[in-house]
């Protein structure tokens, strides 16, 4: 049934561009990558094995073995969009079709496999000002949202403003406040095949946000919800590869007779 | 019906192949092509204005001055689905993400332009055994099922079954019933970008399933319906292009001073 | 706008408490009731005829007759909700599952209608600071929503927050942002039975805010939205009444031999 | 996090009048009643304890302890609805929104809590011609349907079919096919307030339809899908009472500074 099936199998893919910029922000915060940090916030969870991949690497670090062995792809990109394969690209969104779970953050909002599975350009406004966002939770009973409370807020963030071109969501988890005036769908799940997608903008790369408390106990619930259909499904197939249901199939024989 | 802004213009696209062939079940029954039927229909209504665009023409007949001057588009493919090219496919995206409709008939179920809209496979099980489909309405209050009654009998059909490979429709309109035991959302609606999506399962290219006055009311309904944003819009802009949101926008000034 | 079927019949109703008491800022800025300032200005759009209906009204003004003859009902309630009759409530649900539109305002998210017809408590956070208000528009395509633009400002209005506790909205129109830090889904709809409702959150009794043209806008447009299936079935049945789908029916003979 | 919570609380409310009646079909099938029979399945599974409660009890068997300790609430009901009383039902519906799961079963549609939650009818058509019935899986990927498969057929069954006047579900995760030509969504989820809700029809009281172990296997998931919030509120509030949002909230202070 639903739930913890034991082991949690977590891969972080980040572009790994802005960090290795000497003397940035970004390298004076995640020095090993986004990635790195988060997967080893993961890998300190109960019943959680988590690795990274990064787009430098050969496809992407996002081998058929890596993602036949992830039940959740953790996705953050930015300047590097451009540069991540269609073939590749086309290889998560199977992998998602057929189970696997999808967390985008924050700038990935447009990366090709997100605007792939929304099939929208996921287009919004954004403003670099250094504002107060207040990230409200709208569906407190939703896995995702457990233990969160009523907000978080981060004193300093870059806005992400609505209208964000997104299909509406199954459920809005957490809709952002920002001090300039503007508002944002910021926690957004969406079903595609059998696999589940959660959307989360916090997380510029020139603010410490993947280090507080708060967030990434948001990502690790998100880890949860978005895996559990593939853990489920690796807990009943014994390891055997997940199978999506890309082509049509001609059933020849009606279940009731004609 | 809803939402009449005067003059509704509709393109009808048909790959056009199957009655091509020569002494062919398609051939006979629509014998100037699905797209001739459907537009000579379309265009004997009081305020729309139709035309075709097939596969074999120039661009498929889909150039950016056609798109623009369309308001709803119905798209008919089957055995050239591969054939299309993928910078039109990204072209009608577009198009509906800038609010022209797409309506989506019978086996374009595995079009491209709308598995790039839905972002899934869109699979599905069939069956070619001649069998009885009633399809029942779901929504007997949308704009698409008005007039309609409880149910439409198609005698003999392609069956069409579960589980298809969409995201979890807007509203599900029809539901069908095949005789050898499946079942079948066939007709279901999303939004995208500013566009709004109807597929409409009916209509295998062997059965005069398109010359049935209950199946062009649907079809009439839901180019009203689809075509309303577009429509709308033109009657505002006086003609002027429609503007996408493919682009994110830097919003520099905040709406509240910070 | 959409689906204009000639002549649209808008009641509203108001309880007329507030605006009464004497001396008041709702005397003053509403000297006849915000029902007959709503009224009045529907009725001078073309093709819409308003009329009123109040709490003190014997049945509140609502009797079978009025709602037969009503395409959608605007409710404006507050400190008068306990006292409106458990009668006209279920009568006010069962016309609007049989096709009437509901738009309701502001306070009335507490109203026994509205509640009835969610099933949720719909409590929300509030506060009278007179804080400014930027409502931002989320679904720039819904009729609701067209020649509004991307916001509207308040500068002084009450707070409402979320989380308001109601059941996933079909869409979200409307996320109002609140300078003391909190957001708020202040336009949604859904669908119940054949009848659409819109809750739409500007309005309180001290502001002048059914005076502004902005908000006008969207109280025409609802009103053609949510009125739409009702003047539709007027427009077919020649002034029959409703009929609703309270009961279950035993369909005894089965549309396939068995 | 989401999942195993060590124990789930199942109540199973019956109105338990049809079994009682002596010599019956009913009586039987399920001689200790319909609740007996899935109380002791339920109970016979790891990690679930399960009561009962019927009409004829004091309060229904539903006092305010019993439902504080209730993680989901399953409810068959027929010809005894009008005989439940209203302040039980509106307790039922105020531990839902407080974050209790329910689960209605067969003509429990036309239940008073059903209806209470939906805000619908909830009226169908039915047949009693011991048709067959094949339930088909819609949405293989939700914990309710795991290890279902695409199927389950019912060789003999009552008839509901469409429409069902309910609100759009969250999904529909089964749809039905009957011999006759009906259709019906058979299994679909909602959520309201803080509860989830899932409907699934198969169930009439002359069929032995809740001692197949396939319609079993989706009891027991479907307990653990919408029992899960309640239960992993218990974990976190070590059993203090779950508190629900019935009021609205006068939050003074802003988040931020006006």
């Amino acid at each position: 049934m639903s739930g913890n099936p034991g082991n949690l199998k977590v891969t972080v893919w980040n572009e790994f561009l802005h960090e290795k910029k000497a003397g940035g922000k970004p390298a004076e915060i995640y020095p090993q990558g986004i990635h790195a940090a988060l997967a080893a916030h993961f890998s300190a969870q109960p019943g959680i094995t988590a690795r990274t991949a990064t787009l430098e690497e050969p496809e992407h670090g996002l081998t058929k073995e890596v993602l036949a062995d992830t039940d959740v792809l953790f996705w953050w990109g930015h300047m590097g969009h451009d540069k991540v394969d269609d073939g590749i690209v086309q290889r998560v969104q199977q992998e998602v079709l057929a189970g696997m779970g999808l967390v985008v953050l924050h700038s990935g909002h447009a990366a090709k496999v997100f605007k792939a599975l929304l099939g929208t350009n996921c287009s919004l406004k954004w403003r670099e000002a250094d504002e107060k966002e207040i990230i409200h939770t709208i569906a407190p009973n939703h896995p995702i949202a457990r233990g969160v409370g009523e907000r978080i807020i981060l004193e300093h963030h870059e806005m992400y403003g609505e209208r964000h071109e997104i299909p509406e969501p199954d459920q809005v988890i957490f809709i952002s406040w920002f001090a300039g005036g503007n508002v944002f769908r910021s926690g957004c799940t969406w079903e595609r095949g059998l696999g589940r997608l959660f959307y989360f903008s916090p997380g510029h790369e020139t603010y410490p946000i993947y280090h507080r408390q708060d967030i990434l106990k948001v990502l690790v619930n998100a880890a949860h919800w978005a895996g559990e259909p593939a853990a489920a499904m690796r807990a009943v197939q014994g390891g055997a590869p997940r199978t999506g249901t890309a082509n049509s199939v001609n059933e020849k024989e009606p279940v009731h007779p004609l």
